[in-house]
């Protein structure tokens, strides 16, 4: 795969709205959406800086996958995504490649786009996200 | 401050050389610079993604800040920097509003720019640098 860019840092928080208040302050960044998202069990902001984006992402509940993440490793820095052109041809070269998917399917992210996780065992710790060019 | 775009994403790894190779292999992306700092007690490669940057650091010695990184949480995220039209401007009016710095002078990165380091506790968990704009 070639991705173009990097689509946005995703960041787990406990609470949005101090975390919104922050980078608006002291970085300067502009709220660009605010949404919840009850399938993927988060509420999520999304802060420009230019082109560029930081992904606030909040735990809906307990039962959330983030909920476990904050407890283990406190609040900060989550994933990287990449802007592609298509996520399901993405997702198909990647598995030839022999690497390991989160989603072996393309499901739709807080933008409205096709999104995908790949497993940080696979990039070196990092959780890997591939995001639909808009 | 007002940070006009985000300048890099900084991962911490073990061993450049194969961190490169995934990156370029996996995701397409292309080798900018490739750089040792003693100062620092760095190796750093960055990887491009058209306008974007993922600023690959690995210690040079168990002395290195990073070798305590890698010990307590193994490779992955590790920071996010803006870029800003004035490191030492900004680093003054952080200061003004409160914020914990890890750098209370600039000092030079390796893209040979003025960069200054602001403590995670000032921003939710998020190792944050400032880097002078090119």
């Amino acid at each position: 795969m070639t991705a173009r860019a990097i689509h946005h840092v995703g960041v787990v928080v406990e609470d949005l709205d101090p975390v919104v208040e922050t980078y608006e302050r002291l970085l300067g960044g502009q709220l660009e959406l605010r949404r919840t998202v009850e399938a993927l069990g988060i509420e999520a902001a999304v802060i420009r800086f230019g082109d560029d984006r930081v992904e606030l992402i909040a735990p809906l509940g307990d039962d959330s996958p983030l909920a476990g993440f904050l407890e283990s490793r406190g609040p900060g820095l989550h994933h990287v995504a990449y802007e592609v052109g298509d996520v399901r041809g993405t997702l198909a070269r990647l598995k030839e490649q022999g690497v390991e998917l989160v989603d072996e399917e393309p499901r739709i992210g807080i933008f409205g786009h096709e999104i995908a996780f790949v497993h940080p065992d696979s990039v070196h710790g990092v959780l890997t996200e591939v995001v639909a060019g808009g």
